[in-house]
Protein backbone atom coordinates (compact mmCIF):
# COMPACT_ATOMS: atom_id res chain seq x y z
CA UNK A 1 0.00 0.00 0.00
CA UNK A 2 0.83 3.63 -0.76
CA UNK A 3 2.92 5.41 1.80
CA UNK A 4 0.37 8.66 1.56
CA UNK A 5 -2.82 6.52 1.18
CA UNK A 6 -2.13 4.75 4.57
CA UNK A 7 -1.41 8.35 6.55
CA UNK A 8 -4.70 9.50 4.58
CA UNK A 9 -6.94 6.82 5.75
CA UNK A 10 -5.61 7.15 9.14
CA UNK A 11 -6.37 10.78 9.44
CA UNK A 12 -9.81 9.76 7.70
CA UNK A 13 -10.33 6.89 10.07
CA UNK A 14 -9.37 8.46 13.59
CA UNK A 15 -10.98 12.26 12.85
CA UNK A 16 -7.61 13.20 13.89
CA UNK A 17 -4.73 15.79 12.85
CA UNK A 18 -2.43 14.58 15.73
CA UNK A 19 0.81 12.91 15.19
CA UNK A 20 1.89 11.50 18.46
CA UNK A 21 5.70 12.37 18.92
CA UNK A 22 7.07 9.62 20.92
CA UNK A 23 10.21 11.46 22.42
CA UNK A 24 10.52 9.39 25.34
CA UNK A 25 13.56 9.73 26.89
CA UNK A 26 14.50 6.97 29.98
CA UNK A 27 15.70 9.29 32.23
CA UNK A 28 12.47 11.52 31.93
CA UNK A 29 10.30 8.21 32.21
CA UNK A 30 7.48 8.16 35.39
CA UNK A 31 9.62 6.53 37.65
CA UNK A 32 7.32 4.13 38.37
CA UNK A 33 7.66 2.54 35.05
CA UNK A 34 11.47 2.34 35.53
CA UNK A 35 11.10 -1.33 36.35
CA UNK A 36 13.52 -3.60 35.13
CA UNK A 37 16.38 -2.64 32.39
CA UNK A 38 16.49 0.89 29.80
CA UNK A 39 15.16 -0.93 27.04
CA UNK A 40 12.14 -2.45 28.99
CA UNK A 41 11.62 0.05 31.02
CA UNK A 42 11.26 2.54 27.42
CA UNK A 43 8.87 -0.28 25.74
CA UNK A 44 6.91 -0.74 28.57
CA UNK A 45 5.93 3.21 28.82
CA UNK A 46 5.42 3.72 24.63
CA UNK A 47 3.40 0.43 24.66
CA UNK A 48 0.79 2.22 26.74
CA UNK A 49 1.37 5.18 25.65
CA UNK A 50 0.35 3.80 22.25
CA UNK A 51 -2.60 1.64 23.75
CA UNK A 52 -4.00 5.33 25.05
CA UNK A 53 -3.31 7.27 21.79
CA UNK A 54 -3.71 4.78 18.96
CA UNK A 55 -7.37 5.72 18.52
CA UNK A 56 -6.80 9.00 18.44
CA UNK A 57 -4.19 10.10 16.02
CA UNK A 58 -3.17 9.73 12.73
CA UNK A 59 0.39 8.50 13.10
CA UNK A 60 3.45 8.31 15.34
CA UNK A 61 6.66 9.84 15.19
CA UNK A 62 10.02 9.56 17.27
CA UNK A 63 12.83 11.46 17.16
CA UNK A 64 16.04 9.11 16.96
CA UNK A 65 18.29 10.94 18.93
CA UNK A 66 16.06 10.46 21.75
CA UNK A 67 16.74 6.96 21.84
CA UNK A 68 20.31 6.80 20.55
CA UNK A 69 21.37 9.19 23.31
CA UNK A 70 20.74 5.87 25.56
CA UNK A 71 23.33 3.87 22.88
CA UNK A 72 22.17 0.27 21.74
CA UNK A 73 19.60 -0.21 25.14
CA UNK A 74 17.78 2.81 23.64
CA UNK A 75 17.73 2.03 19.98
CA UNK A 76 16.56 -1.84 20.90
CA UNK A 77 13.62 -0.16 22.41
CA UNK A 78 13.19 1.88 19.31
CA UNK A 79 12.84 -1.10 17.34
CA UNK A 80 10.68 -2.78 19.85
CA UNK A 81 8.24 0.03 20.06
CA UNK A 82 7.87 0.08 15.89
CA UNK A 83 7.69 -3.45 15.82
CA UNK A 84 4.48 -3.31 18.29
CA UNK A 85 3.11 -0.32 16.71
CA UNK A 86 3.13 -2.86 12.88
CA UNK A 87 1.87 -5.79 14.76
CA UNK A 88 -1.20 -4.34 16.94
CA UNK A 89 -1.52 -1.18 14.76
CA UNK A 90 -0.95 -2.18 10.97
CA UNK A 91 -2.96 0.62 9.90
CA UNK A 92 -0.65 3.00 11.18
CA UNK A 93 2.58 4.63 9.84
CA UNK A 94 5.98 5.36 11.61
CA UNK A 95 7.81 8.94 11.03
CA UNK A 96 11.23 8.82 11.73
CA UNK A 97 12.47 12.58 12.92
CA UNK A 98 16.33 12.29 11.89
CA UNK A 99 16.82 15.54 10.04
CA UNK A 100 19.23 12.81 7.72
CA UNK A 101 21.08 14.64 4.62
CA UNK A 102 22.61 11.66 3.42
CA UNK A 103 22.77 10.85 -0.21
CA UNK A 104 24.30 8.42 -2.84
CA UNK A 105 25.79 5.23 -1.70
CA UNK A 106 25.38 6.25 2.48
CA UNK A 107 21.14 6.79 1.29
CA UNK A 108 21.36 3.26 1.01
CA UNK A 109 22.58 2.67 4.30
CA UNK A 110 20.25 4.58 6.24
CA UNK A 111 17.03 2.61 4.73
CA UNK A 112 18.88 -0.43 6.06
CA UNK A 113 19.24 1.42 9.81
CA UNK A 114 16.07 3.40 9.25
CA UNK A 115 13.36 1.10 7.33
CA UNK A 116 14.97 -2.44 7.91
CA UNK A 117 16.32 -2.07 11.11
CA UNK A 118 14.39 -0.06 13.30
CA UNK A 119 11.07 -0.47 10.96
CA UNK A 120 10.51 3.33 10.37
CA UNK A 121 7.72 3.76 7.27
CA UNK A 122 9.46 7.27 7.01
CA UNK A 123 12.32 8.94 6.37
CA UNK A 124 12.61 13.01 7.28
CA UNK A 125 15.12 14.95 5.42
CA UNK A 126 16.89 18.73 5.67
CA UNK A 127 16.87 19.93 2.47
CA UNK A 128 20.44 21.49 2.87
CA UNK A 129 22.09 19.87 0.30
CA UNK A 130 19.52 19.58 -2.59
CA UNK A 131 17.28 16.64 -4.27
CA UNK A 132 20.34 14.12 -4.09
CA UNK A 133 18.98 14.10 -0.67
CA UNK A 134 15.93 12.51 -1.41
CA UNK A 135 15.84 11.01 -4.76
CA UNK A 136 17.35 7.83 -3.65
CA UNK A 137 14.27 7.82 -1.04
CA UNK A 138 11.13 8.34 -3.67
CA UNK A 139 11.24 5.07 -5.68
CA UNK A 140 9.35 2.70 -2.73
CA UNK A 141 5.93 4.18 -2.56
CA UNK A 142 5.38 2.35 0.59
CA UNK A 143 7.83 4.94 2.29
CA UNK A 144 7.53 8.33 3.04
CA UNK A 145 10.04 11.36 2.63
CA UNK A 146 9.23 14.26 4.87
CA UNK A 147 11.17 17.54 4.09
CA UNK A 148 11.83 20.14 6.33
CA UNK A 149 10.55 23.30 4.43
CA UNK A 150 10.98 25.96 7.35
CA UNK A 151 11.00 24.85 10.99
CA UNK A 152 9.37 26.07 14.35
CA UNK A 153 12.52 26.77 15.79
CA UNK A 154 13.88 30.44 16.91
CA UNK A 155 16.80 30.54 14.95
CA UNK A 156 14.94 28.97 11.45
CA UNK A 157 14.86 32.13 10.03
CA UNK A 158 18.53 32.40 9.92
CA UNK A 159 18.82 30.84 6.32
CA UNK A 160 15.48 29.59 5.40
CA UNK A 161 14.28 33.67 5.65
CA UNK A 162 16.82 35.00 3.42
CA UNK A 163 15.22 37.15 0.59
CA UNK A 164 16.54 35.98 -2.77
CA UNK A 165 17.19 37.84 -5.94
CA UNK A 166 14.24 37.74 -7.72
CA UNK A 167 12.13 38.92 -3.87
CA UNK A 168 11.46 35.56 -2.53
CA UNK A 169 12.53 33.53 0.27
CA UNK A 170 14.59 30.66 0.11
CA UNK A 171 12.24 28.29 2.06
CA UNK A 172 9.64 29.52 -0.62
CA UNK A 173 12.57 27.80 -3.55
CA UNK A 174 12.15 24.84 -1.12
CA UNK A 175 8.52 24.90 -1.22
CA UNK A 176 8.46 25.61 -4.64
CA UNK A 177 11.16 22.60 -5.09
CA UNK A 178 8.90 19.63 -3.64
CA UNK A 179 6.59 19.41 -6.61
CA UNK A 180 9.34 18.42 -9.19
CA UNK A 181 11.13 16.26 -6.63
CA UNK A 182 7.45 14.23 -5.70
CA UNK A 183 7.70 12.14 -8.96
CA UNK A 184 5.82 9.48 -6.98
CA UNK A 185 3.49 10.90 -4.54
CA UNK A 186 5.46 10.16 -1.51
CA UNK A 187 6.75 13.28 -0.87
CA UNK A 188 5.66 15.86 2.05
CA UNK A 189 6.50 19.03 3.77
CA UNK A 190 6.98 19.76 7.42
CA UNK A 191 6.69 23.73 8.64
CA UNK A 192 6.48 25.54 11.86
CA UNK A 193 3.10 26.77 13.46
CA UNK A 194 5.64 29.39 15.00
CA UNK A 195 6.16 31.21 11.84
CA UNK A 196 2.66 31.41 10.55
CA UNK A 197 3.31 33.83 8.02
CA UNK A 198 5.90 31.33 5.96
CA UNK A 199 3.03 28.53 7.14
CA UNK A 200 0.32 29.86 5.33
CA UNK A 201 2.62 30.18 2.10
CA UNK A 202 3.87 26.77 2.60
CA UNK A 203 0.23 25.63 1.92
CA UNK A 204 -0.14 27.89 -0.59
CA UNK A 205 2.94 26.81 -2.79
CA UNK A 206 2.58 23.20 -1.86
CA UNK A 207 -1.00 22.74 -2.88
CA UNK A 208 -4.18 21.27 -1.15
CA UNK A 209 -3.06 17.56 -2.04
CA UNK A 210 -0.01 17.26 -0.30
CA UNK A 211 0.54 16.45 3.25
CA UNK A 212 1.93 18.73 5.43
CA UNK A 213 3.38 18.02 8.95
CA UNK A 214 3.18 21.05 11.59
CA UNK A 215 5.35 21.62 14.66
CA UNK A 216 5.79 24.07 17.38
CA UNK A 217 1.94 23.85 18.74
CA UNK A 218 1.67 24.43 22.31
CA UNK A 219 5.06 24.73 24.49
CA UNK A 220 6.84 26.12 21.44
CA UNK A 221 4.22 28.91 20.87
CA UNK A 222 2.09 28.21 17.63
CA UNK A 223 -1.35 29.11 17.56
CA UNK A 224 -4.44 25.81 16.45
CA UNK A 225 -5.68 29.29 15.07
CA UNK A 226 -3.21 30.00 12.66
CA UNK A 227 -4.06 26.62 11.06
CA UNK A 228 -7.28 27.20 9.57
CA UNK A 229 -7.74 26.93 6.18
CA UNK A 230 -4.78 25.15 6.01
CA UNK A 231 -5.85 21.61 6.40
CA UNK A 232 -5.41 21.01 2.56
CA UNK A 233 -7.66 18.64 0.30
CA UNK A 234 -11.18 17.28 2.17
CA UNK A 235 -9.51 18.51 5.34
CA UNK A 236 -7.52 15.57 5.61
CA UNK A 237 -3.96 16.73 4.20
CA UNK A 238 -2.76 18.39 7.92
CA UNK A 239 -0.79 16.94 10.75
CA UNK A 240 -0.14 18.51 14.22
CA UNK A 241 2.87 16.69 16.09
CA UNK A 242 2.84 16.65 20.45
CA UNK A 243 5.23 15.29 21.80
CA UNK A 244 5.80 16.59 25.57
CA UNK A 245 2.27 17.48 26.11
CA UNK A 246 1.02 14.03 25.20
CA UNK A 247 3.34 11.63 26.55
CA UNK A 248 4.16 13.73 29.63
CA UNK A 249 0.82 14.76 30.20
CA UNK A 250 0.36 12.54 33.34
CA UNK A 251 3.22 13.97 35.87
CA UNK A 252 1.78 14.25 38.89
CA UNK A 253 -1.71 12.43 37.98
CA UNK A 254 -2.71 9.70 39.60
CA UNK A 255 -3.78 7.53 35.98
CA UNK A 256 -0.89 8.94 34.18
CA UNK A 257 -1.77 6.94 31.28
CA UNK A 258 -5.45 8.20 31.37
CA UNK A 259 -3.74 12.20 31.11
CA UNK A 260 -2.15 10.98 28.11
CA UNK A 261 -5.20 9.49 26.65
CA UNK A 262 -6.88 12.71 27.72
CA UNK A 263 -4.31 14.90 26.39
CA UNK A 264 -4.99 13.82 22.98
CA UNK A 265 -8.16 13.59 22.78
CA UNK A 266 -8.14 17.28 23.94
CA UNK A 267 -6.21 17.86 20.75
CA UNK A 268 -7.90 15.92 18.34
CA UNK A 269 -11.15 17.59 19.14
CA UNK A 270 -9.05 21.24 19.15
CA UNK A 271 -7.52 20.76 15.43
CA UNK A 272 -10.90 18.61 14.02
CA UNK A 273 -13.20 22.08 15.05
CA UNK A 274 -10.02 24.36 13.66
CA UNK A 275 -10.13 21.28 10.28
CA UNK A 276 -14.10 22.71 9.61
CA UNK A 277 -13.58 26.22 9.45
CA UNK B 1 42.86 20.31 25.61
CA UNK B 2 41.46 22.27 22.84
CA UNK B 3 39.97 20.39 19.90
CA UNK B 4 41.48 22.85 17.33
CA UNK B 5 44.92 22.87 18.92
CA UNK B 6 44.91 19.17 19.20
CA UNK B 7 43.81 18.93 15.39
CA UNK B 8 46.27 21.28 14.21
CA UNK B 9 49.11 20.02 16.07
CA UNK B 10 48.46 16.58 14.37
CA UNK B 11 48.40 18.38 11.26
CA UNK B 12 51.97 19.77 11.97
CA UNK B 13 53.08 16.77 13.33
CA UNK B 14 52.69 14.63 10.94
CA UNK B 15 52.87 17.20 7.95
CA UNK B 16 49.45 15.46 6.34
CA UNK B 17 46.45 17.40 5.69
CA UNK B 18 44.26 13.91 5.02
CA UNK B 19 41.49 13.24 6.50
CA UNK B 20 41.12 9.25 6.61
CA UNK B 21 37.29 8.64 5.71
CA UNK B 22 36.99 5.50 7.41
CA UNK B 23 33.45 4.47 5.97
CA UNK B 24 33.85 0.42 6.00
CA UNK B 25 30.83 -0.92 5.45
CA UNK B 26 30.60 -4.50 6.05
CA UNK B 27 29.69 -5.78 3.05
CA UNK B 28 32.25 -4.21 1.00
CA UNK B 29 35.04 -5.55 3.20
CA UNK B 30 37.81 -7.60 1.61
CA UNK B 31 36.99 -11.37 1.97
CA UNK B 32 39.92 -12.27 3.88
CA UNK B 33 38.81 -10.00 6.50
CA UNK B 34 35.40 -11.24 7.16
CA UNK B 35 35.69 -13.83 9.60
CA UNK B 36 33.67 -14.15 12.84
CA UNK B 37 30.97 -11.32 13.14
CA UNK B 38 29.75 -8.52 12.13
CA UNK B 39 31.58 -6.21 14.32
CA UNK B 40 34.82 -8.16 14.72
CA UNK B 41 35.66 -7.96 10.66
CA UNK B 42 34.52 -4.26 10.51
CA UNK B 43 36.68 -3.84 13.84
CA UNK B 44 39.67 -5.82 12.53
CA UNK B 45 39.48 -3.89 9.45
CA UNK B 46 39.48 -0.15 10.95
CA UNK B 47 42.29 -1.37 13.12
CA UNK B 48 45.03 -2.30 9.82
CA UNK B 49 43.64 0.51 8.12
CA UNK B 50 44.44 2.99 11.43
CA UNK B 51 47.80 1.46 11.93
CA UNK B 52 48.87 2.29 8.37
CA UNK B 53 47.17 5.67 7.95
CA UNK B 54 47.43 7.12 11.36
CA UNK B 55 51.25 8.48 11.16
CA UNK B 56 50.58 9.52 7.88
CA UNK B 57 47.06 11.20 8.18
CA UNK B 58 45.55 14.39 10.59
CA UNK B 59 42.74 12.96 11.47
CA UNK B 60 40.07 10.69 11.33
CA UNK B 61 36.32 10.72 9.82
CA UNK B 62 33.46 8.19 9.61
CA UNK B 63 30.02 8.33 8.54
CA UNK B 64 27.90 7.42 10.61
CA UNK B 65 25.25 5.71 8.44
CA UNK B 66 27.56 3.21 7.07
CA UNK B 67 28.50 1.89 10.63
CA UNK B 68 24.39 2.27 11.69
CA UNK B 69 23.12 0.64 8.20
CA UNK B 70 24.55 -2.55 10.22
CA UNK B 71 22.49 -2.15 13.39
CA UNK B 72 23.49 -2.84 16.86
CA UNK B 73 26.90 -5.14 15.52
CA UNK B 74 28.14 -2.17 13.18
CA UNK B 75 27.67 0.58 15.74
CA UNK B 76 29.47 -1.54 18.10
CA UNK B 77 32.30 -1.80 15.89
CA UNK B 78 32.26 1.79 15.05
CA UNK B 79 32.28 2.47 19.43
CA UNK B 80 35.22 -0.11 19.41
CA UNK B 81 37.32 1.45 16.72
CA UNK B 82 37.19 5.38 18.27
CA UNK B 83 38.38 3.46 21.10
CA UNK B 84 41.14 1.71 19.77
CA UNK B 85 41.80 5.28 18.05
CA UNK B 86 42.04 7.17 21.18
CA UNK B 87 43.92 4.64 23.36
CA UNK B 88 47.05 3.48 20.66
CA UNK B 89 46.55 7.28 19.07
CA UNK B 90 45.73 9.58 21.68
CA UNK B 91 47.02 12.62 19.53
CA UNK B 92 44.52 12.18 16.82
CA UNK B 93 40.37 13.50 16.88
CA UNK B 94 37.12 11.76 15.06
CA UNK B 95 35.11 13.30 13.77
CA UNK B 96 31.29 12.32 13.06
CA UNK B 97 30.30 12.64 9.87
CA UNK B 98 26.35 12.61 10.37
CA UNK B 99 25.31 16.09 9.02
CA UNK B 100 23.09 16.78 12.25
CA UNK B 101 20.46 19.14 13.04
CA UNK B 102 19.41 18.36 16.01
CA UNK B 103 18.53 21.80 18.65
CA UNK B 104 17.57 22.07 22.55
CA UNK B 105 16.57 19.35 24.50
CA UNK B 106 17.85 16.65 21.45
CA UNK B 107 21.47 18.11 21.57
CA UNK B 108 21.94 16.77 25.13
CA UNK B 109 20.93 13.32 23.30
CA UNK B 110 23.11 13.44 20.58
CA UNK B 111 26.26 14.46 22.75
CA UNK B 112 25.62 10.92 24.86
CA UNK B 113 25.41 9.14 21.73
CA UNK B 114 28.39 10.76 19.64
CA UNK B 115 30.52 11.96 22.34
CA UNK B 116 29.99 9.81 25.29
CA UNK B 117 28.64 6.48 23.97
CA UNK B 118 30.63 6.05 19.86
CA UNK B 119 33.72 8.05 21.20
CA UNK B 120 33.67 10.74 18.65
CA UNK B 121 35.48 14.49 19.42
CA UNK B 122 33.72 16.33 17.06
CA UNK B 123 30.11 16.83 15.05
CA UNK B 124 29.25 17.80 11.95
CA UNK B 125 26.32 19.81 11.58
CA UNK B 126 24.09 21.35 8.83
CA UNK B 127 23.53 24.62 9.06
CA UNK B 128 19.86 24.88 7.77
CA UNK B 129 18.10 25.31 11.06
CA UNK B 130 20.59 27.99 12.04
CA UNK B 131 22.48 28.49 15.36
CA UNK B 132 19.97 26.61 17.31
CA UNK B 133 21.71 23.41 16.08
CA UNK B 134 25.66 24.97 16.60
CA UNK B 135 25.10 26.64 20.32
CA UNK B 136 24.89 23.61 22.46
CA UNK B 137 27.84 22.16 21.19
CA UNK B 138 30.29 25.13 21.54
CA UNK B 139 30.71 24.88 25.17
CA UNK B 140 33.32 22.27 25.39
CA UNK B 141 36.03 23.37 24.10
CA UNK B 142 37.71 19.26 23.77
CA UNK B 143 34.81 19.10 20.88
CA UNK B 144 35.07 20.36 17.75
CA UNK B 145 31.78 21.85 15.68
CA UNK B 146 31.97 21.57 11.83
CA UNK B 147 29.42 22.77 9.62
CA UNK B 148 28.45 22.33 5.98
CA UNK B 149 28.78 25.33 4.07
CA UNK B 150 28.85 24.55 0.70
CA UNK B 151 29.08 20.58 -0.43
CA UNK B 152 30.53 18.32 -3.14
CA UNK B 153 27.27 16.36 -4.34
CA UNK B 154 25.51 17.78 -7.56
CA UNK B 155 22.63 19.16 -6.37
CA UNK B 156 24.56 21.25 -3.73
CA UNK B 157 23.95 24.24 -5.76
CA UNK B 158 20.37 23.70 -5.60
CA UNK B 159 19.29 25.87 -2.86
CA UNK B 160 23.40 26.51 -1.08
CA UNK B 161 23.49 29.07 -4.31
CA UNK B 162 20.76 30.85 -4.67
CA UNK B 163 21.07 34.38 -4.93
CA UNK B 164 20.47 36.76 -2.60
CA UNK B 165 18.36 40.09 -2.92
CA UNK B 166 22.07 41.96 -2.05
CA UNK B 167 23.98 40.12 -4.57
CA UNK B 168 25.90 37.39 -2.39
CA UNK B 169 24.89 34.01 -2.53
CA UNK B 170 22.95 31.85 0.61
CA UNK B 171 26.36 29.83 1.45
CA UNK B 172 28.48 32.70 1.60
CA UNK B 173 25.79 33.79 4.43
CA UNK B 174 26.29 30.60 5.98
CA UNK B 175 30.07 31.30 5.95
CA UNK B 176 29.77 34.70 7.18
CA UNK B 177 27.77 33.74 10.27
CA UNK B 178 30.38 31.45 11.37
CA UNK B 179 32.48 34.23 12.92
CA UNK B 180 29.32 34.83 14.83
CA UNK B 181 28.91 31.65 16.37
CA UNK B 182 32.77 30.36 16.57
CA UNK B 183 32.32 32.23 20.64
CA UNK B 184 34.95 29.32 21.66
CA UNK B 185 37.51 28.68 18.96
CA UNK B 186 36.18 25.00 17.88
CA UNK B 187 33.98 25.52 14.85
CA UNK B 188 35.21 24.88 11.41
CA UNK B 189 33.94 24.76 7.62
CA UNK B 190 33.30 22.18 5.29
CA UNK B 191 32.95 22.94 2.05
CA UNK B 192 33.54 20.45 -1.67
CA UNK B 193 36.23 20.41 -4.04
CA UNK B 194 34.33 19.93 -7.00
CA UNK B 195 32.75 24.04 -6.46
CA UNK B 196 36.33 25.36 -7.12
CA UNK B 197 35.32 28.99 -6.93
CA UNK B 198 32.79 28.25 -4.06
CA UNK B 199 35.57 27.14 -2.26
CA UNK B 200 38.36 30.03 -2.77
CA UNK B 201 35.41 32.36 -1.47
CA UNK B 202 34.54 30.48 1.70
CA UNK B 203 38.50 30.53 2.26
CA UNK B 204 38.26 34.76 1.94
CA UNK B 205 35.12 34.87 4.16
CA UNK B 206 35.97 32.65 7.18
CA UNK B 207 39.82 34.01 7.24
CA UNK B 208 43.13 32.49 7.38
CA UNK B 209 42.60 31.07 10.99
CA UNK B 210 39.53 28.84 10.30
CA UNK B 211 40.12 25.09 9.45
CA UNK B 212 38.42 23.86 6.72
CA UNK B 213 37.19 20.58 6.02
CA UNK B 214 37.72 19.88 2.04
CA UNK B 215 35.55 16.73 0.43
CA UNK B 216 34.93 15.54 -3.00
CA UNK B 217 38.75 15.63 -4.03
CA UNK B 218 39.50 12.64 -6.41
CA UNK B 219 36.73 10.35 -8.11
CA UNK B 220 33.60 13.09 -7.19
CA UNK B 221 36.09 15.43 -9.41
CA UNK B 222 37.91 17.99 -7.06
CA UNK B 223 40.93 18.95 -7.99
CA UNK B 224 44.56 19.24 -5.83
CA UNK B 225 45.26 22.29 -8.00
CA UNK B 226 42.14 24.14 -6.81
CA UNK B 227 42.93 23.71 -3.43
CA UNK B 228 46.52 26.19 -3.60
CA UNK B 229 46.43 28.71 -1.99
CA UNK B 230 43.24 27.92 0.07
CA UNK B 231 45.79 26.27 3.00
CA UNK B 232 45.32 28.72 5.61
CA UNK B 233 47.90 29.80 8.09
CA UNK B 234 51.11 28.40 8.57
CA UNK B 235 49.64 26.18 5.39
CA UNK B 236 48.01 24.09 8.34
CA UNK B 237 44.67 24.87 7.82
CA UNK B 238 42.84 22.67 5.37
CA UNK B 239 41.84 18.93 5.70
CA UNK B 240 41.11 16.76 2.64
CA UNK B 241 38.91 13.60 3.23
CA UNK B 242 39.49 10.85 1.28
CA UNK B 243 37.41 7.78 2.10
CA UNK B 244 37.12 4.98 -0.76
CA UNK B 245 40.33 6.15 -2.46
CA UNK B 246 41.95 4.93 0.69
CA UNK B 247 40.19 1.87 2.26
CA UNK B 248 39.74 0.12 -0.83
CA UNK B 249 43.41 1.17 -2.12
CA UNK B 250 44.27 -2.46 -1.81
CA UNK B 251 41.18 -4.26 -3.67
CA UNK B 252 42.30 -6.63 -6.10
CA UNK B 253 46.27 -6.18 -4.54
CA UNK B 254 48.57 -8.87 -3.25
CA UNK B 255 49.27 -6.72 0.03
CA UNK B 256 45.60 -4.72 0.88
CA UNK B 257 47.12 -2.80 3.51
CA UNK B 258 50.50 -2.42 2.04
CA UNK B 259 48.14 -0.59 -0.63
CA UNK B 260 45.81 1.61 2.14
CA UNK B 261 49.43 2.74 3.38
CA UNK B 262 50.76 4.24 -0.29
CA UNK B 263 47.32 5.39 -1.43
CA UNK B 264 47.56 7.57 2.23
CA UNK B 265 51.67 8.41 1.38
CA UNK B 266 50.66 9.65 -1.84
CA UNK B 267 47.63 11.89 -1.09
CA UNK B 268 50.16 13.40 2.12
CA UNK B 269 52.50 13.89 -0.52
CA UNK B 270 51.06 15.49 -3.12
CA UNK B 271 48.93 18.09 -0.89
CA UNK B 272 52.17 18.78 1.07
CA UNK B 273 53.34 19.85 -2.07
CA UNK B 274 50.27 22.21 -3.13
CA UNK B 275 50.53 23.35 0.02
CA UNK B 276 53.70 24.80 -0.24
CA UNK B 277 52.69 26.94 -3.55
Amino acid sequence: MKFIDKLIQSIEKTESHVCVGLDSRYDKLPAFIKTLSVTSSIVAFNTKVIEKTAAHAACFKMNVSFYAGFGYEGLKALALTNNYIHSHYPEKVILADCKRSEMGESVGMVRQELFDWLGFDCVMVTPWFGFDTARDYLLDESQGVCVYVHDSNPSAAEFQDLQLADGSYVYEEVAKRLHVWNTNGNVFAEAGATYPTQLARIRKIIGEDMVLLVAGIGPQGGKIDDLKGLFGKNHQRLLINSSRGIIYAGIGKDDYFAEVEKATMDLQKKLYLASLI
